[in-house]
């Protein structure tokens, strides 16, 4: 019976459109000094972490979102042992890591302890246990400021964050003072993986904007995309190196490298997804040829703005 | 100011998940004795066609649907002259065919007179003047009935319309018995294609018990999707033949076949959207694997059924 | 089934709260050069007229609107014959001072003759062949204008027109300088009513406004109210003259007044609503007890300002 | 910006209709055993409890509810001393029977802990410690189960609960049996109260049945109403007695009543408040006359149903 739902969460694209959801139960909702924090049972998606409006994922299909952040970035690496997390609260990014045998170290940054707090108590499904992992090392802290200060260096660094808004705790991870910070701790063969906001035609600038920026920095950009159901709009992710290019790998190189180096199974990723991720429609990829604007501090882009 | 949108068109995926839009204008709304129909101004896609609660497509992104549903199976045809479109109220599938300079004769049968009027006299960007092409014929009739009663053949049929609700017009354009009646009326090289309803991962049963029930009929079926912003959930799509795959096209093939055949600049396709267009992430591929269901005619299949 | 509501209105109150109406047909929708007009029929309350999207009446109880906006003004003149109609563009206003048996002359000026033309059309229910009423002159003019320029005079004026919002035709048509010119133009024993706006204790500004700058034009102001589903919001009125006042009136002298000169039967209003709709709760009685600002052309008050 | 308000309340009054408010906080949320309970903070009407779907007051405005459930029901009496409370989880009609000086006794029973817990908690300002008043009791109970089985009995019994909805906790406290219960513990000048659903003309059969039943039960009943903008919809309330009747007080009697008999000032409540109260619309008085049905244990009465 619809009218059970007399609550309803409504992810804005902009002041005219909308992703409707009715919330069955409100499992946790709190003003942070961060951002304010949901975690709300979906009608259709089940349990989601909602930060400042935003879906962050969902436990119907947070497996496309998590195996598409890591994978791609951790099989294009030869060896990947250490590996940085920014953000990545519901600790479902720290579980794909993990699932890499060569992982040794998996160091997680991020600013808010009551969003890392919640998913770990509300959200067991994301997380499994890669919190008690004895590889993980958690902390909660700026993570520019953090790499800025440590002389480590990681194979793989990955930005597991929300969108860069005005308020957000997030805008100064999408710049391209923060991506050469990155290049200096990332090892020579060292593999760098992001999510970067929607592919709808209606609002490609952040895309651009980004792709264009880590072009700025590192010599090997690779731009990919998924469809997420619970977001609704096309989403786009990147990888970057200083050399490797996940492109080069075929379906059935992927498809080996997944059994040798993954334990479990994947849901979402193999040979063939690897290869129609890096496919982007035409009209995208004119779009990206035609971008000219970097982010930087001082010039920052908000979506919203 | 958000307030102005007073009227909000809201198409709903379950009862507890939609996709929120507000209506700048109302251009055109009627119940007919097929179908409601509105012709909406949207905030976030321009002008609208809405049958039955559904966006059939926006200005802002009906090339993608369109170029989408007509040209992957217009080429993988080695000449296609005569085109059959069942529905296409909008005129851009039309559109899209007549851009084949191979055509020559392109018939059109939609149930709905009121729909094909409305769209003529409210869409122009979308028609684009193709119901005044000489090579065009309209009709308004019941397409199933027209196909088993006449003797004529076609190069290429495509199936343009709204989903399989209960008391719409269309449900039984989707049952092994018409694809049968497709077959026969198709040259020997002819193919279908045809729009299959959403890829999300909440509900995949529609799509998959289509291409099993196209796989009944056809020897060549050739699933495919898109990200269609203005639809939010992924699509489904299907390319079938009795023996031409456009699978065997290489990026280069299609790039070349477009520049050959194709009038015009197209801005959705081209020889990497077709490869994209053919890969589906792994999650849906083992979905279809899966399937035993097929659709017939005294077991009909509704979405929200 | 609540998803065949797929086209929703929201009457907002703030950014933050609206009524909420299933739409179940649009039977008109346009923009005037005065104002946006829809002609919706409601899942709650049947057709409605919506003006810059806000409900003027809805047939469910349109009837406690204009009873209240006619009756108590009319009866309490002494045999009203002439009478001038503000706006009041569904015909209803117009169909209940034609009941008045003592009436000679209705001349109704609205500045829209599309928002007239249309609830002529589609709202029969609601004038109810008023128009065709050989008492009853139309025009299609500025209502102010026409005041200031003629020089017949009136038994009542009656105003009903839509709230002041900053680019609506209404705003000067709440001023101190418009009632002077309603004043001139009023026989000695001439009564004037008007609908003033919500007096929900959230937005007691507008209404304490109204009967304020009444207050500077008339010795006689009665403010009064009425609960109006469709407006969910309580609603105040005010009925206003030289020397009558309404209040005077017994329970048993407006039951008499009612039958004597009335035609037909009401439904609202009658001696018992008479003496309810003079009394306002405490709350807003003190309100307007400590109301100073007074709406001057040049100081003129908006809703939503 | 309305684009904060990610997270809306809907108060549906029909599957068509509904009251839309944004969220600002969700300060507590839960399922419990008995009903579904939110603490909102809502855009304009600041804190609300809500149970089930359904507010219950909110802090803007429950001072009207609160006081009109309470005062014209103990002035009835001459000499309130022990008054009962069904439900009233908020604490505030508590709160506003012991402003009564004469009362030496409130009872009050409320089947679900966790409502008044949370409302003792995070709604101070409703009870303003009225749960620490040492003529306070308060149980934990099934309410009907108490007063079948005490000997005590009161002076005034205030019935404040939520709606009779299928799967909820109230509909057996809106029954003949019920009220006869009550009946026989009221002190022979014994008065109840109670809130009885809305009073708008779409949905009157709530109302008109509960009338006709207490009309069954008690020699007086004097139905009353009030308009409590966070309800949007009109409120209908009763005071039923085996002889008092409050309709017997002048505005003048309920002056000098309020002033010798309540500490503290009323916003809502005095005698002009009381006379307009229990005078009804004609067209809800003609409802009332033509009600025949009243409800029993085995033909209870569901709003929704």
């Amino acid at each position: 019976m619809p009218l059970k739902n007399y609550r309803w969460f409504i992810e804005y694209f902009s002041a005219e459109e909308g992703h409707l959801h009715g919330i069955r139960q409100v499992l946790f909702s709190k003003e942070t000094p961060f951002q304010s924090i949901d975690i709300l049972d979906l009608g259709s998606y089940g349990k989601a972490l909602v930060l400042d409006g935003r879906i962050q994922s969902s436990s119907r299909d947070e497996f496309i979102y998590h195996e598409m952040l890591v994978h791609p970035a951790m099989l294009a690496h030869p060896e990947p042992r250490r590996v940085f997390i920014v953000g990545g609260g519901e600790g479902a990014t720290l579980r794909e890591v993990l699932r890499h045998r060569s992982v040794q170290r998996a160091l997680m940054v991020d600013i808010d302890e009551e969003v890392v707090a919640r998913c770990r108590e509300l959200l067991p499904e994301w997380h499994q246990g890669a919190f008690e992992d004895p590889r993980t090392e958690l902390r909660y802290l700026d993570a520019r400021k953090y790499l800025e200060e440590t002389s480590e260096t990681f194979d793989v660094v990955i930005i597991d964050i929300s969108e860069p808004i005005e308020e957000g705790p997030a805008y100064l991870l999408f710049t391209r003072e923060f991506y050469e910070i990155v290049r200096e701790r990332l090892s020579p063969a060292g593999v760098i993986s992001l999510q970067a906001g929607t592919v709808s035609l209606n609002d490609l600038e952040c895309y651009a904007a980004i792709q264009k920026t880590l072009e700025d920095v590192f010599p090997m950009v690779a731009p990919c995309w998924a469809s997420i159901p619970s977001f609704a709009l096309p989403w786009g992710f990147s990888v970057a190196s200083k050399q490797q290019d996940p492109r080069h790998l075929t379906p059935d190189d992927v498809d080996k490298l997944v059994a040798d180096r993954i334990a479990g199974d994947l849901r979402y990723y193999d040979g063939i997804t690897h290869q129609l991720t890096f496919l982007l429609p035409k009209h995208i990829r004119m779009r990206l040829l035609s971008q000219t604007r970097i982010i930087e501090d001082n010039h920052p882009l908000f979506t919203w703005s």
